[in-house]
C-alpha cells in the first residue's frame, strides 16, 4: 500500500505517482540502502523509486543492488560485457512504469539524472518545495532508526572526546570517532562531519586536517553518520586541558541559547520562534550564528522541519529535530547540539553524549521526556 | 584552451561542448574536487563542467563550492533563506552556456539531473561510450597525481597488514587502514574498498563487517581511496598465522597469472590478450575469477581501458592499468593487484605495497621498469 505520507503528497501537487532517485526517499519507500560513499558507478545509475498513490512502490536498480524480494525492475550491473546502464536503466523504468500505471508523475528533478527523462510521461511535474517535507514526520518505527542513528553518534563522541590529547591530530581525533560509530553500527557509515580544532573552531566547521592538538584547543566535534540508510547527527565542543574564561564564556551562551530553544520544541511551536529564542541568547552575548537554529534529519542529513528566521510553520508529533546554536568569537567557535523527538506532550531529547566543554566532564543528565 | 582529448572527443561525435555533472570529469577539465561521500545534497545540485571545444571550461557551481578564480558560474548554496538549487543552478548553467557559446551540446545523461535539462539547447546529443574513452590517456601531470593516490593506498596496505590480528575485526582492519591513507594525504579520503576475512575471501569482496579474525584467516584487502579528487587501487591478501597449502597454491597461481599480463603491457598490446594471459594461468588452476582482470583508473575508480575478455584495444603510453587476478575455490579466495603505467618501453609499476601471502613476509621487489 502507499505511504499516507506520500498520498498526501501527490494530491496535493496533482500527481499520481513518485519518481525519485534520492537515496532518503529511495530509503523511506522502499527500505533499500543505496551506496553513496565513492560518486557516480560505471556499473550502474542511482537506484530510483517509482512510488504510485494506489499501490506498492517499485525500485528500479542494478541486478547488484536487487533486494531480491521481486519488488524491483533490475538491469545488468558489474560486468566484464559491454557496459550500459544509461539504456538498461531506462528500459527497467519502463518496465517499473508499466507496471504502476499513472500518467502525471512528480519527478524528483534535482536527482533523476537526465538519462532516464526520456521514458517519463509527458505530463510529469516538479515540485520541489513540497518534495521536500515528504519526510518530516517520522514513523515510531522510522523514529526508532533515527535513535539508533543518534547512539551512534553518542559512540562517536565519546571517542572524539577520549582521543583529544595533545599531539594527536585533527585526523586522528576523526579515526576514533569514526571508528566508534561503525563498530557501534557494526558497519561502514558514510558520514558528513565537521571536526576542527585551535583557531579552526571559529570558522564554525570543516573537515579534519593533519593540524596537531595542543593544551588550550577548543575541539568542535559535529559528527552526521548514516547507519542503515538513516542520518544522526550530534555536536559538542571541548577544551584539551583547561578551557579559557572566554571558551567558557561562549559555551555558557551555546548551552543556554540550547535549553531556550529545547524548552519550546512540542506540538504546535512555531519554528521561527525557536530560532528566536536561541538567537536572542547569543545576541545578547553581542554575538550571531550565520547558520540555521536547527533542522529535521533522518531520511537526509539536513530535511524539514527547518529551525530558520524567516519560514515559519507549526511542528508536529513526529518530527525529528537537531537544534545546534553556536557561539563563535574571533578565533574560537564552540557549537552544541542534540536531537530531539517532537511527542505529543513535548519532546524527548534522543542524544546522550556529553556536551561538557571540560574533557572529561561529568556526563549532564540526559534530559529526557522534558518538553 | 580547450583539452586536445576534449577536442578529439567532440569531433568524434559531433558535438562543440561538454555538459557532464560526472566529478571525474569536472576534475579533469576544471580541477574542481566535488564532494561526493554524503550523496545528493539539499543545498546544491552537484558540480558541473560546461567544457567547449574552442575554450577554456566553466563549472557550475554553489557559492560553497566557488574556486574563486573567477572561472566559475555560481548559485547560492548553503542558506539560512528558502532553499531553490535546482532554479539556482539552472540559471548558472544558462549562463556558462551563454558565456562558451555552442549550440551542440554532448551531454553527460548519466549524471546531468533533470533540472537542468530545459537549459540545454534542442541539439543536444549523447554518446556514452565515447564519454567512457575521455580521460582514459593520462598527461605526466595526471600521472604524478595516480602516483600520489598509489602512495597513499601503499600506506593503507601497510597499515591494514599490520593490524590483521587475531582478536582485531574487519572494521579495525579497515580503520588502521583508512586512518593510514587520511594521514598519507592529509585529508579525509573516499574510498571503496573489499575487506574481507576468512569464508569471506570466497565472495571475492564486500565491505568490512564486525566479524573478527582467526588464526589462519586470509585476509583479502582491496583499497579505492580518492585522493584530491583522483583515485588509486591495490589489493593483496595475506594470512593471519600460517597460511595454508591452499592458500598458498591460490596465492601462486594469482601471483603468476599478475606476473603474465603485467609482462605484456607496453604500448600497442591487446588488452584482450592481456586479460586472456592472466586467465590461462588461473584456468590452468582448475579455476576462473568472474570480474575482468583489470581495468583504468584515475578520474574514477573503473575506467577505460578495461582489461577484459570480449573488448579488444591497443594500450597507448600514458594509459594507467590496474591488474587484479583472482584465484578463489570455495571459502578462500586470493587477489593480487598492482597499478601500471603505460610508457614508451613497456610499463612503469606504481605500486610499492607488499603483495607476499605471510603478514609479515619481505617486501617484493618493486618490478619497476621492467616492461
Amino acid at each position: 500500500m502507499a505511504d499516507p505520507r506520500l498520498v498526501a503528497l501527490l494530491d496535493t501537487v496533482g500527481a499520481d505517482l513518485l519518481v525519485s532517485a534520492d537515496p532518503g526517499y529511495v530509503r523511506m519507500l522502499t527500505g533499500h540502502v543505496a551506496d553513496i560513499e565513492t560518486g557516480p558507478s560505471v556499473f550502474a545509475l542511482p537506484p530510483v523509486v517509482i512510488a504510485p498513490g494506489d499501490g506498492d512502490p517499485v525500485l528500479v536498480c542494478s541486478a547488484d543492488e536487487d533486494p531480491g524480494d521481486g519488488g524491483a525492475e533490475c538491469y545488468e550491473g558489474f560486468t566484464i560485457g559491454p557496459i550500459d546502464p544509461q539504456t538498461g536503466a531506462a528500459e527497467a523504468l519502463r518496465r517499473a512504469l508499466d507496471r504502476v500505471g499513472g500518467t502525471r508523475p512528480l519527478v524528483d528533478r534535482a536527482t533523476l539524472p537526465v538519462a532516464l527523462v526520456g521514458v517519463l510521461p509527458d505530463g510529469w511535474v516538479h515540485a520541489d518545495r513540497e518534495l521536500a517535507a515528504l519526510g518530516a514526520v517520522k514513523t515510531p518505527a522510522e523514529v526508532a532508526l533515527v535513535e539508533r542513528s543518534i547512539a551512534v553518534c553518542d559512540a562517536g563522541q565519546a571517542a572524539a572526546r577520549s582521543a583529544s590529547v595533545p599531539g594527536a591530530s585533527e585526523l586522528d581525533v576523526w579515526t576514533a570517532a569514526r571508528h566508534a560509530m561503525e563498530t557501534a553500527a557494526g558497519e561502514r557509515c558514510p558520514a558528513l562531519a565537521d571536526l576542527v580544532a585551535g583557531p579552526r573552531t571559529g570558522e564554525i566547521g570543516g573537515p579534519p586536517s593533519d593540524r596537531r592538538l595542543v593544551d588550550g584547543d577548543l575541539v568542535l566535534c559535529d559528527l552526521v553518520p548514516r547507519v542503515d540508510g538513516i542520518w544522526g547527527d550530534s555536536c559538542a565542543t571541548w577544551a584539551v586541558g583547561e578551557p579559557s574564561a572566554e571558551a567558557t564564556a561562549l559555551h555558557a551562551a551555546a548551552e543556554t541559547a540550547l535549553a531556550e530553544a529545547l524548552a519550546l520544541v512540542r506540538p504546535g511551536a512555531s519554528t521561527v520562534a525557536i530560532d528566536t529564542a536561541a538567537r536572542a541568547v547569543i545576541h545578547e552575548a553581542g554575538l550571531d550564528y550565520p547558520h540555521h537554529t536547527g533542522h529535521g534529519l533522518g531520511f537526509h542529513w539536513h530535511e524539514e522541519p527547518r529551525i530558520v528566521p524567516d519560514q515559519d510553520q507549526p511542528l508536529c508529533a513526529g518530527m525529528i529535530v537537531a537544534l545546534e546554536p553556536g557561539a563563535y568569537q574571533g578565533d574560537i567557535g564552540v557549537r552544541v547540539e542534540v536531537v530531539a523527538e517532537v511527542v505529543d506532550d513535548g519532546h524527548r531529547v534522543l542524544s546522550r553524549h556529553s556536551r561538557t566543554l571540560t574533557r572529561d566532564g561529568d556526563q549532564p543528565e540526559r534530559g529526557g521526556h522534558d518538553g
